[in-house]
């Protein structure tokens, strides 16, 4: 626990006076006040988060997080469990989606096997940092123990500390672990007080029967196990998932060394909002890559005040989403640091307002 | 005429079976079915457009239309004319938004004088097609002749033919002219029927009183002038402006050959609906960048059943919304031809839907 604790202590709320002082910046470039919306929130949010220092995001990295769930044998999802361990061989050849939209992003890929029921040995370029081989299934007893739990948050931590040691700057989450929409949907439930049919949708595709069965399982879940909504490990214990977990560290790790991350679609956010519940002020540190079709993820993102930066109807996880958002924030930041001012450029400012 | 009339027979509508190939080739990759959105959209317009042959978008460019409006005098805008040629010089020198968001794209920038009330001389890297010095005041009389409306149709379709023989393969549409929300508002009136008080923003950041004269200004400029909504060249002479005029051309010497157009903002898009009322196939190969804060520009977009890529709250024009939406078509692009099959990468299939 004292890694957590630890952690937790170096996390500090943005200083908004950075915030103002890159506004100043912005508003001298050579465009109307405010004309390039989101991306100047993007450069004036990173530059408060640098202090203003070294505000290139230039070198990224996704952490893709692969961990099963037990809960798979009630049948709530389309895909068989075995496409866990199949996917990170993929994503080892470079040929999922997360690997491709990486690529076009310019970021490192980092494959963590937080969680699969499966034994890799010594798989090449696997980060190997299993907690479990899978979760329990949640409809008949706890996901995993409290210590269980920390340790994946733990997990997290290290890795966050570890690419921040190799200089990277920005973060993205991502996630892979068939059935991973029904922990994240009881995260959901709990965390935010909703009723379950609210926050659950269809994951990769499942028909009618199975998303009614989806939703029955998740209530029992929340029922037999009992998870206390003022105590974030507790959710994550009982009904979460190591691959959540292990999110959850990356982001507290992040903040702690004030380096934002770019969470993705559903999953990533449920592990968000256990960091958030854990402590608030990661939310200085957070970019929600996109807003996914799971009908819970917007409920999340609103507990957390953060609003989506792309809406493309991507449901896919793997990190594809924050990814993506990358490229819009390092969008913002080049604005930011390329833009002519109005007297370099000798261009007028406006006459009236 | 012979030009544009040649252009328009060329103009084909894409083969949705092109559609399907696309499609089918993209369920079978390592993902559940659908979950990549509209990059998958994005993916199989692109091959439709190209007929499944060289379907990479990687060598692009960004046409940049610059036109003076003579309406300014009627004080519909937050900044003086002159910042028209003095935007011209700061694009010429790279510091620009546009400058900054091609270049993150990977996108070449082409600066176009079409209408700039200034002589440039001979500008290095100035690509000098001026039909006129700037649009006549339409609060008084008609913006330009027919005559001068075509060439500024012409002056595009011959830039889409001369980028498309040195290879480009995907065109973005930009616009500076100061004063060029009022005429692009009178145009979105005109062609979709609605009242101008619908269709009419506040473009660079107005005051109250300014917003309300504008609107004014545009409703006198539609009674004065008359433009008729059945003649897209009469309403582009009547009550537009050179730079949509040659932004109309663009896109209709785009779809001639096959090439496929993003679309910026608001300004862009009544270029994108002139063109589409000349010849409505062109739809097939337009992408819309992104939403504008500028009101009318959904009305045209859905006049047109376009789909906005981003929603950044953006509003600055130039190009900058279709430099950033290129990124998201290219990651379709990439996912596409990058991404490994089920059968590649031994990853099973749904077991049930």
């Amino acid at each position: 626990m004292d890694l957590i604790k630890n952690t937790l202590c170096k996390i500090q709320p943005v200083d908004t006076k950075y915030y103002d002082i890159a506004q100043k910046h912005l508003d001298n470039l050579t465009k109307p006040l405010g004309s390039l919306g989101r991306l100047e929130e993007f450069a004036r949010r990173i530059y408060g988060i640098k202090e203003g220092v070294d505000i290139e995001i230039d070198k990224k990295v996704i952490f893709t997080f692969a961990g099963d769930h037990g809960v798979t044998e009630e049948g709530v999802s389309a895909y068989p469990k075995e496409v866990t361990r199949q996917m990170v061989y993929n994503f080892l050849r470079g040929g999922a989606g997360i690997n491709v939209l990486a690529r076009h992003a310019g970021a490192v890929v980092v494959v963590v096997d937080i969680g699969v029921d499966y034994n890799f040995s010594n798989l090449e370029g696997l980060i190997s940092k299993k907690v479990m081989f899978g979760t329990n299934n949640i409809a008949k007893t706890f996901a995993m123990s409290r210590n269980e739990a920390e340790s994946c948050i733990k997990v997290g931590i290290e890795l966050a500390s570890e690419y921040y040691r190799k200089g990277f700057k920005i973060f993205g989450t991502g996630d892979m672990g068939i059935g991973n929409t029904t922990p994240s949907s009881a995260i959901a439930a709990v965390l935010t007080g909703r009723p379950v049919s609210e926050v659950t949708g269809r994951g990769t595709g499942i028909s009618e029967n199975s998303y009614q069965r989806k939703i029955r399982v998740i209530e029992r879940a929340i029922d037999i196990n009992k998870p206390d909504p003022k105590d974030p490990i507790d959710v994550l214990a009982k009904v979460g998932g190591t691959e959540i977990g292990g999110i959850a560290g990356v982001i507290l790790g992040a903040a702690s060394h004030r380096i934002p991350v770019v969470i993705d679609g559903f999953i990533s956010t449920a592990g968000a909002l256990i960091a958030y519940e854990i402590e608030p002020k990661v939310k200085d540190y957070l970019f929600a890559g996109h807003n996914s079709v799971e009908i819970g993820h917007r409920v999340m993102l609103e507990k957390m005040g953060l609003k989506p930066i792309l809406d493309l109807n991507l449901r896919l996880g793997e990190g594809t989403g924050a990814a993506l958002a990358m490229l819009m924030i390092e969008a913002g930041i080049k604005i930011y640091k390329e833009m002519a001012t109005f007297s370099e450029a000798g261009v007028s400012k406006e006459i009236q307002n």
